[in-house]
């Protein structure tokens, strides 16, 4: 048994057809490419019932995952995240089969370690050495602690408002690390002439092919985890997408294999109404979004006014009969809380904003009370602070406390 | 078969017994009390591979846990945190079978998760309503967030001085929290006032005796993970000390029941030099420890002058042949940044404070090179900030990078 059925990338717009084992960025057509894999041998080779006693991360997975040789693996533990029943906050919202899959728990403290573990890895196997990426924070956080970890370097560019622990990150895993006065798509302009000057590997957000592939393992897992009996609806914070993307490839693959049957669930991209180009789109029925002018919002890793793969996020949603959803930062905030309180989750905005949609559309009868549904938090709370006023009493030694 | 095999609790001190149905806290004669188990029915009643394809949390184990009713378990998927091998920092530091226990995957990202839920789910057992608890941080953070799920209320007291984050984790929980302008033995002096004036139900460090087995839960995930063959070292980074106190009881009570042989590994207890109260009777060959004067280190969550504890942990160092190693902060912040460097871990200073211990002990050749070691990093580095300085440059719009 081969321990990667990757078998050559393709292009979903133009379907071009480029070798797995050479470094390929964009279709020369301009579109994101997609990694294939055997999926018939795969299917003949392995069962369901293989994976019981595997390693608890997402390489348990590495079949349907890109890397050829295991002595290129970079991990850390990834994966294998908890799915975590949500039943008070269920009650309260009226849904009575409510989960987080909780991304928070995995190195970085955000999902971004998925993508970066698999496209790192995949880059040491095409012998890269040096990358160079825009970010609005946490994917540039793990990336350059996976690239120290597989000795890549790596040049990471972010806008000045990301959140301030995700340069710790970057500054602590050695990379060099530049803030950039303007937005993420700002900080894509200027990795890419880094790119160009340089010679460097665009790891960029679908610009290569494989960070797709570590997002993927959160819709394997999700199945695994609910015995291949899928959940009614999936809501994911959408910035860039390619979790959502991801997912959605797993699930598209799990098909084709016969492990899941019926219906996919019913995708939903959540945004902000700071930015909210696919939910634009989707309102308006088109297959791609247009720039978000001045685009503002605290759910900062989803402030993404034009993504590359808007297609592909927009196309996911329309085929599985899901919707797109924005959400205001006020209402995110305060179901952050909400969910603290009640759950004792302490989670990241983009998190709570996934949270806030799923109460809406039960409010609007889009999700029906029986149905099973899974929230996406992708990070954890305490990477970002600010969500949070705090302004407890000081006492001095020996003074009593005071109870509410 | 039985949920828990609990049988009772027990004095280590003056061997008293109590009723493991009712509220204890301290024995008679002011020692804590430890739960014992039925291991030898435990023992009869299975056998290791029954663990396989249990659930990747800490209530895997949930027989050798006090809760007795699974409806009483609150839990957020914590635990069966990976275990990873550090192959370029043991080869840098001349150990060949180095690896890391990485607490920073679980929810609140410190290993007080552990404690806060089998802690909490054991006080929901006993009806409780209301917690209270001094803390240097992450525990207040984590028992805060757990008593929200559970429903119950929490008062927690904290040093002006502990990390910043965990005062927002304890206040979006909806904790009473109080700061104090002291340490974490103030901050205790004003919560047993409380305890006393409002009846709350006291969560101190050892002053209940359920914490212990949460952490207990690291050294039957470490015993697994290595197909029940043992280490030859485990160093921990030591405040309270309840993590190696937890250990140490959990490969005893694997002993008693033959699922590990052989020579216990080698426990150390790993310290500041800015408070090192156990390193100090350690040298003196005492059995316990006096208070730490003028305490000091950014290691915060080790910066307890005097454990409730301290006996337990020397005995577990004693019984072992293990040791305690003192760490100054410079040295520990110098090894937090080799190890991001080159591992691509981002830990907490106390996690890097053992890995330096464990460099030290090398050099004096206290551990071998073919010893298999594992250190226990007890937090994400994303919690705190402080340790890493950032100055990345700034570029406007348009502006081209520099690379160094």
């Amino acid at each position: 048994m081969r321990y990667s059925y990757v078998s050559h990338l393709e292009c979903p717009k133009c379907d071009l057809i480029y070798r797995k084992d050479e470094v390929h960025h964009l279709c020369e057509c301009g579109s994101p490419l997609l990694v294939r894999y055997d999926l018939e041998a795969l299917g003949r080779d392995i069962k369901p019932d293989a994976l019981v006693e595997r390693e608890q991360n997402l390489w348990r997975y590495h079949e349907w995952l890109p890397v050829e040789d295991t002595a290129n693996v970079v991990s850390l533990g990834e994966g294998m995240t908890p799915l975590v029943p949500m039943a008070k906050l269920g009650k309260e919202i009226g849904l009575f089969h409510l989960y987080m899959k909780d991304e928070g728990m995995v190195p970085s403290g955000s999902f971004k370690a998925r993508g970066a573990a698999v496209g790192i890895s995949k880059a040491k196997e095409l012998g890269v050495e040096e990358i160079a990426m825009p970010t609005n924070g946490n994917a540039g956080a793990a990336w350059s602690l996976y690239a120290a970890r597989a000795g890549i370097k790596a040049t990471i560019v972010m806008p000045v408002d990301a959140p301030e622990i995700t340069r710790r990150e970057c500054v602590v895993a050695g990379a060099n690390l530049h803030l950039i006065d303007g937005l993420i798509s700002d900080a894509g302009k200027t990795v890419a002439q880094a790119v160009k000057d340089f010679g460097l590997y665009d790891a960029s957000t679908l610009k290569e092919p494989y960070r797709i592939e570590g997002k993927k393992t959160m819709g394997l897992e999700l199945a695994e985890q609910m015995n291949w009996a899928m959940p009614n609806v999936i809501l994911y914070p959408t910035g860039g997408g390619v979790g959502l993307i991801g997912i959605y490839k797993a699930l598209l693959e799990l098909k084709e294999m016969g492990w899941i049957e019926g219906n996919l669930p019913r995708l939903v991209a959540v945004q902000s109404t700071g930015c909210a180009p696919i939910v634009q789109a989707w309102q308006d029925k088109k297959s791609s979004s247009d720039y978000w002018e001045n685009s503002e919002t605290q759910a900062f890793g989803i402030n993404v006014p034009k993504a590359i793969g808007d297609f592909l996020v927009l196309d996911a949603i329309y085929q599985t009969n899901g919707c797109a959803v924005a959400i205001d930062d006020q209402t995110m905030l305060k179901e952050l809380h909400t969910i603290a309180q009640i759950e004792g989750a302490f989670i990241c905005p983009e998190g709570a904003a996934a949270f806030a949609a799923a109460r809406e559309l039960k409010n609007k009868a889009w999700i029906g009370e029986e149905e099973t549904v899974v929230v996406l938090n992708t990070g954890q709370g305490i990477k970002y602070p600010d969500t949070v006023e705090s302004h407890p009493p000081v006492l001095k030694k020996g003074e009593p406390l005071t109870r509410p």
